[in-house]
């Protein structure tokens, strides 16, 4: 299947990595097939919504038959990037750092963090679930030499600037920013934000908008 | 301003916080008024786009004046229900959740962690950031005695699913999951999840695509 240069929405974008778990929780208890009508119970979408969704890459379903589970799975898989590892290093080797060295769920999806990186001297030399905490003048001979694609920041804000702007020039591909900033890098770098503090917002107002709805 | 019960856009609901933190940035720096050209400059956001999703709470500029930043922080704030001081509780204090205990941002924005919970007895009594880790069979009695609205679950897949069902009579309004699972829970209740598999999928899509799209 060739992916055209098509623009494919937010919202698909979003959901998305949702039918991938499900299609790898499905697979994991052992079921091959489901038909699209319980496959749109178990994901709270309407049927024709994950048709459409899915037409956007082709189409998996077969009239009659419903989806292949190991055959969706993997095409999504495939579409999402994610059928081959991404190596990953983590700048900032605090609680949030160490939490992601930890998350073994990232290494089964195919993303490898190789190293993590701390200003603080005597952090530098441990290590965290087996990662090694390296020091930060380090970092571009590294992202060189090892392949790396992805750096997660997990620093302050003003660090995370500063460090988007150093990272331009390395080959880095793709920046996961949990510093509450919005970074501006080049086109060529894909920023992926991850802020808690919008999202427990979005949680207070949902909160909010729910008691007086009713 | 009353706000109807109308169903305002998920977009709108993302936008809104971000709103906020540049509002709340401004005035940081003394900024107190902006023009709506300026403030859509600052965002990356049309005028009109601002304009429109303002209109959906009452709208805040003035034609010729712009936006008086306080004041539009201020209602922004209200509309996201943190005009006033939510109290929350951290369950599992891995280093996920020690991360949110140390996270002042929260404090700031009205969101203060009371206690954190752990089944782990070597853990409790512990503190982190002046927060102490309480045992997980005290979690019923503590929701009720310190009016806690919200209940962060940083713990494994299934003790997720367990705790959002032990949650369901105790009063909980919000729950803020970190765990790689959708919740089942009554329409009372609020789950705002933060799915970090899912946001590195996203990330490894964009990069895919941006690639291909070059």
């Amino acid at each position: 299947m060739e992916q055209k240069e098509k623009k494919i929405s937010k919202a698909i974008i979003q959901r998305l990595p949702r039918y991938y778990r499900y299609l790898g929780e499905l697979l994991s208890t052992g079921v091959d097939r489901i038909s699209s009508s319980d496959f749109s119970k178990l994901m709270g979408v309407t049927a024709s919504q994950i048709r459409q969704d899915l037409n956007n890459f082709g189409g998996f379903g077969q009239q009659g038959y419903g989806y292949n589970v190991k055959n969706l799975y993997e095409e999504i898989g495939k579409i999402l990037g994610i059928d081959r590892v991404h190596n990953i290093i983590v700048i900032g080797a605090g609680n949030f750092g160490k939490a992601l060295a930890g998350y073994s769920d990232f290494e089964r999806r195919g993303f490898r963090i190789k190293a993590l990186f701390d200003k603080d001297a005597s952090k530098v030399g441990k290590t965290y679930s087996g990662i090694e905490i390296l020091p930060m003048d380090s970092i571009k001979d590294y992202i060189r030499d090892n392949n790396i694609e992805i750096a997660a920041l997990t620093v302050p804000k003003d660090s995370a600037i500063e460090l988007a702007n150093e990272l331009k020039d390395t080959g880095i591909k793709g920046i996961w920013n949990f510093a509450h900033t919005d970074l501006d890098v080049p086109e060529d770098i894909v920023v992926e934000n991850v802020h808690l503090s919008e999202s427990i917002m979005r949680l207070s107002y949902n909160m909010k908008s729910r008691s007086i709805g009713r």
